[in-house]
């Protein structure tokens, strides 16, 4: 049941076995459901933490809480630009792609999110949204945050509160792209050509 | 009510502000009681996260979902060893001086935490200890892991399930130190001495 | 003339003025004629370069001789994926998205380039990949060569004229990665969607 | 006579055999037994470093020509706190250990060495702690020291005798760190309590 | 006729075979002759490259084209130097050893390219120079460069023209330096003492 | 009298001040004139060393423990090329330039220090050599040293003893490029040129 890199040709979703849907308990088969409709498919992440229920829970309630929260000045384009650009820091192939296709699901822009994949400062970029990822770097690379940093994000309209949602973001995909890695999760074929037309 | 590097000498837990209990909801205070009578203190990160009370839910439902689980090879020494060796690359100061001291109080030995703070190559540890700690690192560094991360742990009598273990821990601190970063979340000062005698 | 990053919003092809096709000599103008049929619009590198008519030739002329030789058992896809695991080690916006374009058109495979760009250990590539890729990246991280480089190459099916051929490629991108960093070079918005479908 | 990591569990003193105190010279036992009744029992490096009676002389008189000078703003606990701090970056588990308890005799502080050890810039230090450190380090890191470098320490009281002194304590652990790494110097047990009450 | 290191004791001009020159195109043996007239011997890239006539004959092209143009402030000696501090990043052994050869031919400086072989921050250069090699550094990493690095060359005369010169010799040596570790490239042991004296 | 950076052209022997002769101790100027006798002129470590005497006398009594003892297989010409190696990674221009001078009239090898100073695995060394300088090179860089450190030198003839000389002088001299760059230390013109035909 648990995939090896001999099989790269016909890659699997995850390195863990992913359970039938019949031996899934009934609230983790539910939100799996409401997510297919909404986006058409399951992204693979949901098919991969099934293979822990109790994490599937708390991961998809961490990911809610901070994702889905209505407060705050980030947008969800803004959300979805942290995520891409911290974890092609961590060359997590799972979280660019994926995340990258609903950048350009929820901005209409085809190249914003491949640009941030390569190189966040080369990107066209406004100047409030480059002091809202150097935050997120700094937070995705462990660094020490400083009053200076904090000073940085006012000058661009994001207060504490902002910063927080900033880092967070940033903290929780540094543990995602980590579970990406050890589980060895490929993103859908259908992430890879999402909103580029 | 947020804090600033220049008080420094009295400083607080956290550079957000904590809320006073009575303004907290009943279910984190509760929860913070239980953990003030078990440990003898409340340990700053629950103050700190109660800023934000539903990440606080999400944060400690997933600490419980993967370090009071019952299941897999590692011991609840196994598990606090990881964090302070993933803690320490990430220069945690808060993770490597608590879970340092829980470390000591479950293990009675007064060095090895230190040892594992300063240089876990150099710690007095196992091999199977020394295993366990090269794949946390693994993944702590965000590091692609391969088959062959997984053929050494298994040499050490880990099993694909431990490993996951091992990674998703490894996973969370690399969310959890970073949190402690932008919070400059400060350690309590009984940790320093708990478990040294 | 020049352009600076002020202007961001409605960025310009090069940092550098481009001249007018009618103050460009002959044979520049020719050449590019000739790409544009080809290739459906004129590569913004064409333009940039002719800010220097001497050195356009000379980068064209030593692109050719590399990029267009028939001998060698590199393919032209071959030589575009090597190309964008090395332009991304660089961050070479340019180059990473232009060429991941070249090769979607070359494979039909909408998805490698992309992985690539991301993280080259977990595209789906063939050992035989690998092994180009890992000599490429060698090279174009400068480390010493060594035979045991060749040897890895050989047991793949690639001869020593082969690494002259992947590692000329490696070399010559270094070059171009670097000239498109200094030039501000932008990648036509028609490279982010070519071969997608 | 050499130890080897294959005995880790009752680990020796050091990689390198450590004579009897009647094979030593006197000059060297009478330094041992004086030092031996001034701190409670005979810091390793005493016992490491006698394996090369002319190269042990000449460690303790630079050694003392450096620590025990009378002159200069540096106190004793300065003269610990740069040695945690800079054998932390060298991850040099004995001076860490032994220098941390050093201070802690000194300050009476139970905390700072250890914050120091995981990160000096989370720890709880005076703005000319952090100068003096911050020279150190850069000393320690090998660092092309500039004008700006004394400038820094001169806005916190340290004129260019004081810098000598932070660079050569910072220079001669540099050494320390080392001839530790390659005699895997281990720490005298006591070092991990002293000071903590 | 390939060369391997184990005859590294008589260590050849290159790892690939070195054609000759009766088996040499007319132009290649032209230039060749032309070049060992010139220095009084034969360089050994000019062996190595004839391995690929069409590369030799774009390699030299382009060298040509940016070494030996007429225009912009950069002298003779300030483009070695550029090629002397670049490839001294990069540990190329035949490009430091031959363009500090030719620097100490042009300037009567016997040290000075040793200098900044070893380290150009502490090399007696003037702060003109200083900021010449800090933009071809820039370069050379492959750092994203912006518009503060040209304003830094401006306020020392360099306008954008030069900072173009600047940048592509840097590029190119990027180039030049990773086709000299491919071939295992020599330096002819004239160049060691050339302009000593 | 301390010498500042403005004043590089006409730069000093070191940024600390010089005393007189007629100023120092009768011991110092003692072992300086032996020196200057011996080399022909007085190499500037000794000057900007007799600013501190005390220190003067460690600084020279180790040097003289380790570099002038009779026991060991490590020639005079193996001690000065750790000395280069070493002294390379740290950019330590008096050290490099100046043992770089002594191994060449050791070794009448006009080549094999310069080529040490640029990439030390590309110069033509005996694998003997490159063993002792990994090892070297390993304690430069405050490696955690292993039991197959030291295997790998018993391979080429050295056994721990040997290691012991190797460690020591690099962990010297890690200790002398760090004096070096805090006190500008600057090799005497002589050095460049010595031993090169």
């Amino acid at each position: 049941a648990y995939s090896t890199e001999e099989e790269r040709g016909a890659r699997a979703v995850s390195r863990y076995p992913v359970p039938n849907k019949k031996d899934l308990p009934y609230d983790i088969v539910e939100l799996m459901e409401e997510v297919e409709v909404k986006t058409g498919f399951l992204p693979n992440v949901f098919k991969a933490m099934s293979h822990r229920p109790a994490e599937f829970r708390a991961f998809f309630a961490y990911y809610n809480a901070i994702m889905n929260k209505d407060t705050g000045r980030l947008t969800k384009a803004d959300k979805e630009l942290i995520i891409v650009a911290t974890s092609a820091v961590n060359r997590c192939l799972y979280c660019v792609i994926a995340h990258g296709a609903v950048h350009r699901i929820y901005t209409k822009q085809p190249a914003l999110a491949d640009q941030v994949a390569v190189n966040w400062k080369l990107a066209d970029l406004s100047d409030r949204d480059r002091a809202m990822l150097k935050f997120a770097l700094a937070v995705c690379q462990a660094d020490n945050i400083t009053e200076e940093h904090f000073q940085e994000l006012e000058k661009h309209g994001f207060d504490r509160e902002d910063a927080w949602d900033i880092g967070m973001i940033a903290a929780f995909f540094a543990m995602s792209n980590r579970i990406a890695h050890y589980t060895d999760l490929r993103p859908n074929k259908e992430f890879y050509t999402m909103g580029r037309t």
